[in-house]
């Protein structure tokens, strides 16, 4: 299940809005194939196995990370594939909480294959976070990304911040931003720090910026405005943006606090599954409180910035941090994981 | 070396204010005898490794993290068991900077056997960083040990701080208590946290506390004053506490600033050549302007304390830090480096 886990994350970036999944076929600890979901709209990790396989999987065992479809989508279902293979067992790390794609074990056990469902089952869910915070809270999933010095500031007392981290730790970021769908940064982001947002440190997919301006007042020379897709909102038509912005216009009376759901909305009505929000602090407190963060990114890098800078988290709240991994990037290291809500400190 | 440099932190907390020492004999790849410098008073690795050797060494080569000594101290010089051994060559990871132990290699050469020096040298270094800042700044090395929260925080705003990191990081802390001789915190910390300032959760010997106490106010209560080794500075004698209290009378006119250096030396009067200063804020403040910090070790537990809580680092300058190290202790981490002096930021 491990190597099928390390398979699945190949898609990285590629396969959204589905899921990332891999499958490793073997028998006797040997194993025979295995393939992955390469890229939305190819085939899935269950039928790259076996399609490229020629010997026989009489009395094997699958190993796959997500329960195997079991309805017609670009693909057809992952379940008939297994029976025709004759494998005769299948072991799932998770299943699947999608109601249309589901109940593909329920069919597999009534054709007599054995079904065992749970090894490293977070491991996969963890991986596909933005495909069950989507199901389960029907949003796109929020994580957060922060670079704080090691006295948890994110900027120095003037507004500057260059250079917190690492280049092995920005190196990430922009691995990171390459598999997240879509990014935002607040507004004196844009103005202090006149971010690109793009993944150009590796070969990925640029994110779409999501820029929520209910004024319009952002200048419109910003470099993220300059190419690739930017979804814009604001309370008033601009006609002094690049045509390829889009813009959808809010009302001004919601106020900011009532930008985001309509975002929110507006992304998935557009397919977008999970959005990095980069700071700064002003969103990063929004998000907090509201308890819409889902996973977060913190890099720390070796600095101290002293008292007076700005502080990554405002908000006088004490908060728990339930730390998922840990990874030092050269001189810098990088802490994933969630915060808990309120109620469970 | 690598091994060499094991053994030799077996005797953390033991040798000092002899350095941490161990020594590996091989021929063709292949380990004959080893050793390491157990306790004060007993061989030193060299000889620790050829006494218990009953094999030949002809033709061997000793790889020693340090150069092994000249002079007739506690015990025997070194070089001449090496010499009387027929080992050939020696490979050493730093010099000895104790002009009273050093000429080691001279000699060694002078009698026509190899010497290598530099093989891990700054591994050996950091090992025994009290020896060498001792020699070098002719004061006890002085280690700063923070636990903070994620945002930099020691404290919660009412001044509590419990628990900000993991029980793995608590032990860990002990452990270093058990490997530094002398061990200090600020007044707030004694009247907020009221310390024992043992090594109890581990094996190991209790650091001598020193106490700064200008006015001579600290309750006489505190756990700290109940037993073990205590150096107390203060104006005027306290006849309400303990005897087992040392007490040293300083003039009230140096302020705290003054006090330091008296206290630096009368620690090394007494042969003290590490103090771990657990915090709090104040302390770390005054220490890290005066760049006195020549060793951090700081705990990062899961926690957010938000703002209004206490930072870490006050005090409005830039600091950049140099990591050494980092490790993972349940759900908190540790940062192991030091603080670059502000010229070199």
């Amino acid at each position: 299940m491990r190597r099928a886990l390390a398979l699945a994350r190949k898609g990285w970036g590629r396969t959204f809005p589905n899921p990332m999944v891999g499958c490793v076929v073997a028998r006797d600890s040997k194993v025979i194939t295995e393939g992955f979901h390469r890229c939305f709209g190819e085939a899935h990790a269950e039928a790259a196995a076996l399609e490229t396989c020629e010997e026989s999987l009489a009395g094997a065992t699958m190993y796959v990370t997500l329960e195997p479809c079991n309805h017609h989508g670009k693909t057809k279902p992952c379940t008939e594939a297994i029976l025709n293979s004759s494998i005769k067992r299948v072991v799932i790390a998770a299943l699947d909480p999608n109601p249309v794609a589901s109940g593909g074990i329920g069919f597999l056990r009534s054709k007599g294959i054995q079904c065992d469902v749970g090894l490293l089952q977070s491991e996969s869910k963890n991986l596909n976070r933005p495909f069950f915070v989507n199901i389960e809270k029907g949003r796109p999933m929020i994580a957060l990304k922060l670079a704080l010095t090691m006295d948890g500031r994110i900027a120095r007392r003037d507004g500057s911040s260059k250079w917190i981290t690492s280049m092995a730790a920005r190196k990430r970021v922009h691995h990171l931003r390459a598999g997240y769908q879509a990014i935002l940064v607040g507004r004196q982001t844009y103005l202090q720090d006149d971010p690109e947002l793009t993944c150009r440190l590796v070969r990925g997919r640029d994110p779409i910026r999501v820029c929520l301006d209910e004024a319009g007042t952002l200048p419109s020379r910003l470099k993220a405005f300059r190419e690739g897709k930017v979804l814009y909102f604001s309370s008033k038509f601009r006609l002094d943006l690049p045509s390829h912005i889009e813009q959808i216009i809010v009302s001004q009376k919601q106020g900011y606090e009532g930008l985001w759901p309509i975002a929110l909305e507006e992304m998935k009505a557009r397919g977008i599954i999970s959005l990095l929000v980069e700071g700064g602090g002003v969103v990063t407190q929004f998000l907090l409180q509201r308890d819409c963060v889902d996973f977060a990114h913190l890099f720390y890098g070796p600095k101290i910035f002293g008292e007076g800078a700005v502080p990554g988290f405002r908000g006088p709240e004490e908060r728990a941090f339930q730390l998922f991994s840990t990874q030092r990037l050269g001189d810098s290291f990088l802490l994933e994981g969630r915060f808990r809500c309120s109620q469970e400190l």
